[in-house]
């Protein structure tokens, strides 16, 4: 059996395939294949750019990440970029730098996971580019959406005094890391799901916007501690977090305790969730009764408050710490 | 003396590095700091996206390609196809990977190129993202610009009869690149500062775009002979090229000897020129003067004939040979 890599392909040949996968809607006036493409912005709607990179042996490893997840995952993590400003996703952009002896099966499988998700919120993958890598395989994708003035969420509206929430629930994807890493379980279990295939919370986001009242919101990409702290920072207050209040499943507790992890430290500060963490005015939390019962099962829960004191506190019972840090690929 | 290494400066200290350097119009309702940025589209223009990685090792050698340099390629690369959309350039997104040992002086010198590149140009850089990379540096830009609908320059408008036109000199940037990966001269000699420091150009394109007659264009980055197979794939015609025509300096002339090169085939194979190459109705040739008396100085040459056959050939005197092949990075 002889196997066809990227190589054998070449450049052009791989941009055409991904070409003939997509069909363009009406608003796209130049699609992919010409130097850039031409798109109709909506009128009325404001337009939010992300752009997030997954590098292999930094955000994935393909000993148990597939090819399918790696696309996935690409597109995931802009996706929940954009559910974080309130945004409705519209198009993208991929850059992919491969290395030579990827096969290419393996490049049509990335290609299926970045587009099936990419389809199920509306995405159109515009344009893009294929290069050679010497090294680590490499994403890029550039995620444009877009909102109406008055529903962005930004991190930076929290006050003292407003309530903090996350979506879902935590410390499910670091769990699901750490048994894959581990080569103890299967890609088949809940908690590595949550890793390999991230879910972007886009209609938690755009109801959130849709509320009329000031809301702070950010992505949880690097752990619950994070978030808050960008949360925080960007709105120059403190918060205070309720540890027995972090949403963390049974299925965790059981997973964390194999593992010899607790399970909120691991909600604190193992990454890959991909759940939202934000800020409604206490005034306004009777509103998310109505938000709530539009999300088809995804929970709310209340973890905390915001503080005047620009600390950052977990509460647990009658003891109180300082929040930890989060992770940092770089460090 | 102790040097300081990206990764000594983390993640988030970086992003905020360069934060503190950039200015937002008020068409950017949130800039760089938050989830994704949020901007104003302009009101009746088209936008145009396009994205492009520079790889090192792949695009480019540390070697003799400074930290300025990088900047600068890896958002001309971006701009080039802006023009050759026709297209204004207005913000752009930078997604970069980063080897942990490299130096802060060289990541802040890499801004330095790719802003005042970018500010030339009216670039705004409105977001992005940093991450490790276990392998090579590599850049990946998007950039965004506006066009009107009926400015716009696509591949797919050749006709037989139209007349086939370049912008500036070819050639001189892989003679350039050769000295350079000889060893054999220093980064200020002409031919090796067009492979340094291409210029974009945005002008010409966007000046083409007003000709009012369908103009067909793509930018050189891999040569003239595979622009021309691009050009002449996307419209369905073929191209008869004038050999004696093609704009090669006599500086490229006596570089080429001592490369043991021809001046003709480094402007057909040798990549990296960034000049425009593009199609005008025969009738519309005449409004060609007007546009090259605001082009600053940049020649226009006609260096051959669209033809109904799709055949792609080089005339030179009494002889005719088929266009080469383009120059592959994947190759």
């Amino acid at each position: 059996v002889t196997t066809t890599s990227v190589a054998d392909c070449g450049e052009r040949a791989l941009i055409a395939r991904v070409r003939d996968r997509l069909a363009m809607p009406s608003w796209v006036v130049i699609g992919p294949g010409d130097d850039a493409a031409v798109v109709e912005p909506v009128r009325g709607a404001l337009e939010v750019w992300t752009t997030d990179a997954q590098v292999e042996g930094v955000h994935f490893d393909r000993r148990f990440v597939s090819p399918e997840d790696i696309g996935h995952r690409a597109m995931a993590v802009n996706l929940s970029d954009l559910a974080a400003m309130g945004a409705r996703p519209r198009a993208a952009l991929l850059s992919l730098a491969l290395p030579a002896t990827l096969e290419l099966t393996a490049f049509d499988q990335i290609l299926d996971g970045m587009l099936a998700l990419g389809a199920r919120f509306g995405v159109t993958l515009v344009g893009g580019n294929v290069t050679f890598s010497p090294g680590p395989l490499m994403l890029d994708v550039t995620a444009v959406g877009t909102v109406h003035p008055r529903r962005i969420l930004t991190r930076a509206r929290a006050r003292a005094g407003d309530q903090v929430f996350v979506t879902g629930s935590l410390g499910d994807a670091a769990a699901g890391l750490a048994h894959l890493q581990a080569g103890r379980r299967d890609r088949a279990q809940p908690s590595e799901s949550r890793y390999l295939r991230p879910e972007p919370r886009v209609r938690a986001g755009i109801l959130l916007g849709s509320m009329r009242t000031p809301v702070s919101c950010v992505d949880l990409s690097d752990g619950l501690a994070d978030g808050v702290r960008q949360l925080a920072e960007a709105s120059g207050v403190g918060v205070s977090l309720d540890a027995t209040a972090v949403p963390v499943t049974d299925a965790l507790r059981t997973d964390a305790a194999a593992l010899g992890r607790d399970a909120l430290d691991l909600a604190l500060t193992g990454g890959d969730d991909y759940e939202l963490l934000f800020t409604v005015r206490s005034s306004a939390v009777g509103r998310l009764r109505g938000v709530r019962g539009q999300m088809d099962g995804l929970a709310l829960t209340r973890i905390g408050v915001v503080t005047k004191s620009r600390d950052l506190v977990v509460r647990d019972g009658a003891s109180t710490r300082e929040l930890p840090q989060g992770f940092e690929h770089f460090r």
